[in-house]
């Protein structure tokens, strides 16, 4: 059944294939007298592209998006907008070895069983391309919450190699690409996915967001809670294991005085374990989550795995690929929250 | 706007606040013709109820499920089946404080937020009573899925002391009042919770629940993936702060060949770090879910807060609650992952 | 798959069978602080009563309905106000010869090929009884919209017999039995539904409803338009077979100029063709909704039918049965109309 | 809110307006495995096109269709089906008038309430070149339901001129450009319509749409019936003020018994003034709905208007319009209903 959609009162659709011959998404219930032009989302993909450093897929995405509907004279009318993303850089010869075999830790034995079919040139639907459309969604989605909202992500764990909380800089993980917040773990990091790629191999990762700025009353008792939402969100993104609130698996080793976050005027908190949401609803407290990303599953290293006639045999995937997935889900991530806050900052005004 | 229903074909809507006359559930979209009674309901409310042991709640409820609807002559109908469960031990004099303060951990400040008003009584419809809707929902979910799946559930993880997973046992899960499938931990687990409990304190837990004899084909791309559904599920219940699938946050430490659930013939798998879902899409392989619960908030121990008023004061609750709210958890996360999967069951026959 | 919920942010969800222990509604998104008690919804459901007068059912419901969730003090509280009504008067008996045959005109047919059981005591879940639910979300959506909107309804014409217009009188149309707006026309009305009944035979209505009030800019484009809701939820209504907006299927007959509502100062219209709806947005002016009821399908006189085992027989409902339905519609499709327009209400804080 | 989607399994969202680049569909839910190619869609927007004969508007719409995603090895995968079609003829300088001043019995006005902006070039979102995106979303659905499912229109009546039913022929109604099932009315039309258009006005029209071959037990009660959920899809269509099923208004002057469809063996029904449904739910009959179009707003005699500005004034429209909508609304009557019972026919392998 239908289930491309995201989203009740701000709700996109994605649609396309990594190679075919565009993807897109639309975007349904944006308030009208928006100021949007292509130039608010384009920095937003340029940040999720491919090819920036040498621990991304090597694959050369334009990923120029074009506003084909719901803008006039620089404006959002109400009107769903429409963007799309042209594919131009689609080698399908690179992926003929994979037409015959299911790649472990891929998608392709699971839809094919559940769909007779599968497209079979660099993942099809299946692709981490259909997250380019999200990173388009979020942009919209920021225009919605304002300047007022920030919603900002870094990589906190690649392997075992955690940062150093006490050298955190939202600044620095602007500055590097492998959005590490520890000016420190960056040659670090760096040295050891050198040593990841080289061996044929690939690694997870721990991506933190957080959400300053959002306003308490955002989210909905019972079913549609803030925190439920953000754990959908973020569940759907591809390579994503677990996802995390605040103190998350932690709290369960704290006591209840340990994990309460007093209250005082203000109203202020003497703490942030709940990250920013008790009931489903925001506190006014920034918003913390966390996501594990596991390691990108095509990899130089032969598996074994079974061909689609049932066979059993080896892959080894030869492609573009990146040592750590992790990496590129920062913005997917960001954009991802965003789309979740806009859905809730428009519901709040129906309470 | 309205947010407590749950599920899309298999979908249901809860109701009711912990001290008003009933709670109940509207289960909509149970295929008909499938014997039930509330025989096949109330077994798993009273795996649920609280005052079982001296480490739930003490409050007494009666939890007697009634079939107001949908039901004809031992069969569903196709119709919704409505079930109530009438509200025996209200005592309602024990919230009297909480009436002029927000208790630190609770839905209490952000639902006034969103609200203006609040039913303090017992946390009104923020009180985890909620649940035993869920769990009325679960076991008409596990009446559409069917004997060949089975959904069990047990706590892996009391504070800082782990079960030993080389002991597992699932039928010892089900033998004593703590879910502990580890037999043991059971007394280790006992005296850990009396300390907690004399100390007029709580504490986190993590629960894990596994699937088995899911098909595979189960789950929708891109955006209602079966994992993603089920994140969504499990955090929407009251206390959670974190769910993982299969490897979870672990799989941030591993490496692409370590992560590879290889396969060979059969199809079967080598190992099961996807914990049952590819491409968000079931293998067939157990459906392995792990979920955080915080200490219960509900503390004797005094913390800061604020009256309603806005001023600085002080809160101990003295009401009836669980040391471990985690423990009472497993039969509402077996409940929820079983109403997602009988809603993928009946999406699947639309692909 | 389910289908008992109406609406999108005022959602609504009812269950419950004609003969079975009660029936009831879930109303989801009521906004907080709403005054509310069970003389708000009472006197809806009196108006909606059969046994009123001898145009109407035998059967005398009690209707009481009780408020069993989501108002505290006195006010809504934004949780789900879940709403009651016992069936007192269920004389089962009546339907013995119903178990065994499909009444023309009625869903038995229909409902038993869909799902292979039926409900056959008093139509069960195909019952009229079930518009008493809507009628008291009805009356929480009139709550929500406030005493500036007004809805009312009228029946103007049953069978052949048409009110006439220049006679209309809102009071009048309070005042009878029939909710006829013509004072005139309501003996000669009472005649004619004599001579029906008397023949064991029913007939056929057409009901009027009016919304004022109504502020310009409610309903959305392109696919969720308001008068696409209301068609919608007007068509749900048992036995409807035809709705209008506006001029209706007159417009058919008009030309561009006869059909145009011309604007002046304030704005204002010179007429009102639209029925107050343009491009699925409200105007400002009144929103006029027409819709046909065909008449009761059971009748005392023997109709040609099939047994349940396929063969050829006949049926005579001797049941308690209303010669015209459509009499008992006007204050159903008052509510409807309420509750579309607490959705869109609701919606255009969103916009 | 979000409001640009239509269906729940089979659900299609649409975007773009008239004088933007593009406009399109996506189309989600449908199954995999369905062979599709744009020649399964061409011919069904060609039907629509306008500017085929001297009564349709002279726009020349190239109108070709392109299939973005979905299809693989010319089969659908289950993934999303995004169609696009350019806007090749857009002058937009032939609506320059239309900026300042809002057109009566357009939603011109409506939507400037709602959003505070219009694209007014061709109406924007609000035109009829919308429809088109209905039309493809209807051709994909019909593949869906196979050929033993026909779906047809007609116009059964332009101004006061009707058919003769005794004369009717599903092969004329292909014929001739004014999809008129009598071949006998052709030329009467013909000349009728030369008149209303020399005379810069405007007519109504309707339409009846018959699904034959529909499988008994397609709908839902009690709020998503096959009669509500096709009420919908047809008044959310441009320009349409009133719907019916089978005996629609008329029912109203119809005793129990005129009424009734008896049943014989088969099952078999000796009348259908059901139109094939009834309780919501299809009985195998031929679905029958009718509705009512407007005439076109847009007419070359002046009209009394407001300014944007709130100044009294005049318009005159003298672009490229239709005499008569509903000509054009045949197609799209036929696709709407396709895509609504394509629904229903993937929601039937849910109950």
């Amino acid at each position: 059944m239908a289930s491309n959609s995201f989203g009740t009162l701000f709700r996109f659709t994605t649609w396309g294939e990594s190679h075919g011959p565009a993807i897109g998404v639309v975007i349904d219930g944006c308030p009208s007298l928006i100021p949007l032009s292509e130039d608010d989302i384009q920095p937003w993909l340029d940040k999720r592209k491919p090819g920036q450093s040498r621990f991304m897929s090597l694959r050369r995405e334009g990923d120029k998006v074009r506003i084909l509907s719901g803008v006039f004279e620089g404006k959002t009318t109400g009107a769903p907008i429409s963007l799309m993303i042209e594919n131009t850089d689609t080698r399908s010869k690179d992926y003929d070895e994979v037409k015959e075999k299911f790649r472990p830790g891929h998608a392709d034995y699971a839809w094919f069983t559940k769909y007779g079919i599968r497209d079979y040139r660099g993942g099809g639907r299946a692709s981490a391309r259909e997250t380019a459309c999200r990173v388009a969604a979020g942009a919209v989605a920021r225009k919605i919450l304002g300047d007022g909202i920030s919603i900002r992500g870094a990589v906190v764990q690649i392997g075992p190699n955690k940062v150093d909380r006490l050298r955190w800089d939202w600044d620095e993980a602007g500055n590097n690409p492998l959005f590490c917040p520890d000016a420190q773990m960056v040659s670090e990091w760096t040295a050891y996915l050198d040593s990841i790629r080289e061996s044929g191999s690939s690694v997870g990762a721990i991506v933190e967001i957080v959400a300053s700025g959002v306003p308490a009353g955002l989210g909905e008792p019972v079913y549609d809670k803030l925190d439920s939402d953000l754990a959908r969100a973020i569940m759907s993104i591809n390579a994503v294991k677990g996802v995390e609130i605040g103190a998350g698996f932690g709290a369960a080793e704290l006591t209840g005085e340990q994990n309460a976050d007093e209250m005082r005027s203000g109203p202020s908190f003497l703490s942030n374990n709940a990250g920013g949401i008790l009931g489903g609803v925001s506190t006014g407290q920034d918003i913390v989550i966390r996501f594990a990303v596991k390691p990108t599953p095509s990899i130089l290293k032969p598996l074994r795995t079974l061909s689609t006639d049932g066979q059993e045999t080896e892959i080894s995937t030869k492609g573009r690929h990146d040592p750590c997935v992790g990496i590129r889900a920062v913005p997917v991530g960001e954009a991802m929250v965003a789309c979740v806050l806009a859905d809730h900052f428009l519901r709040k005004r129906t309470s």
